[in-house]
């Protein structure tokens, strides 16, 4: 199944002086890509999840590899999906690409729990939210 | 003319605990739809601007009024014109409004000089930026 | 009365690709010595203010001269005073200082209500925090 | 031999709306150590390395474990170490720590290339850079 994408412009807010994307700019891309899943695929606003239904998604862990630098006023295509869906923890992979290449300049696996926000315990992703995230099972990752 | 607008979402990465744009975050939005608005009305990445013409635009002051917040996952419909074009400075209004509404929930002035980058001197507004800043001119401001 | 004081320094995530550093960041700096005063003076942490007593302050307006660059590495000393102090609202001068220098390198007055943040509604300085602003008030500053 | 250590507070302006440090922001401090580091170890301002020297250390891997969350308000013990010595290449490794803890609340390997900023082509490390490098050897880290 395909990767959700999302289209992205490099801001002059995100690139340091040498004029290439400061490091830590890729991780708040990374959670936009993920909020737009979630809108567009579970139907409601990604708000919604964490504001009415009290779920949090909160990183424990992510590795990630720059093999390529983003430019200001490049475009990046942010790709988003599911190497590892456990009981209570998800890992995604975020893989941003310069146009037209086939190969990920940037790409990092990030693992997050399910966190009840009110009792702050992890718990089990609900089904209609595992649904979407099966949706996103990336095809070429084998043993992930 | 009407004035220039981007459609931006706010963003988890830009509230602050009570879920609300933590204020500096509104200053990188009008950065954003400056940097749009010279890409598509002059018709060159700002990009080209900055790096090729070595034109820059410091911002020197800018005043702002926060009306009513912007809460995370609303729309902020942006809109930018200029009410001064000075010689070798221009006066931006970049207005945010919510979903719908007339009045504009947040709203600044905001004067940048233009700069030659490499004597740092400032520099009379070079003939197409004043045309593409001409047809930017706001209606309703009065003396300003 | 003097002036509340941090010093601060110009850090590689602050500078645009010119070097300098970029607008939006003297805000995050403006915030930090906000915080640190209240700490220092009020003799409790920000957080308890925000936390245990559930008063917020946000801004509802703020006008920034950006008189001289502050380049990365550079010092800042950042002073905060108050140069009105209303029922429920209070305005801050934010100066920010080159190396010895006498005059402000950036000078911002941003005004915040006092919030009660569970009832969203506006609430008179309680007294222990008026005793502190007090003790912060600008004397150079004849009409503000 | 100890890693380098700085005290950190965590601000209103990296926290997210659950009241802890958003994942993002921990780049920015981990950069923020590297820079004092490097001045105060090396004797000169990190600045004069990049700017006069013209010497880079993109990041082009960074792994990181977020095990316990950094509340607003909380102290951060940030220590820098090394854990590889390449010739072209260095590992660091940031530990953030909870007052008073002996186990790494945040840890993170990331890995830089040193970068001739003029060519841009990777450089062996500068015998002094080295010489401050190998003072920061971890003495904890088996074969890494």
């Amino acid at each position: 199944m395909p990767a959700y994408e999302t289209r992205l412009k490099v801001r002059f807010s995100q690139v340091d002086y040498a004029g290439i994307m400061f490091y830590p700019r890729f991780f708040e891309n990374f959670h936009a890509v993920f909020e737009d899943m979630f809108t567009d695929r579970l139907g409601v606003p990604y708000t919604h999840v964490l504001r009415d239904r009290r779920i949090g998604f909160p990183t424990v862990s992510i590795s990630t590899d720059f093999r390529k630098p983003f430019r200001f006023g490049e475009d990046m295509a942010l790709k988003l999906d599911v190497v590892k869906l456990g009981n209570t923890s998800i890992t995604f992979r975020y893989r941003g690409f310069h146009e037209g290449q086939a190969e990920a300049s940037v790409e990092a696996h990030g693992t997050v729990v399910v966190l009840d926000l009110d009792s702050f315990e992890t718990m089990p992703i609900p089904d209609d939210i595992r649904a979407v995230l099966e949706g996103l099972r990336a095809e070429d990752v084998g043993s992930a």
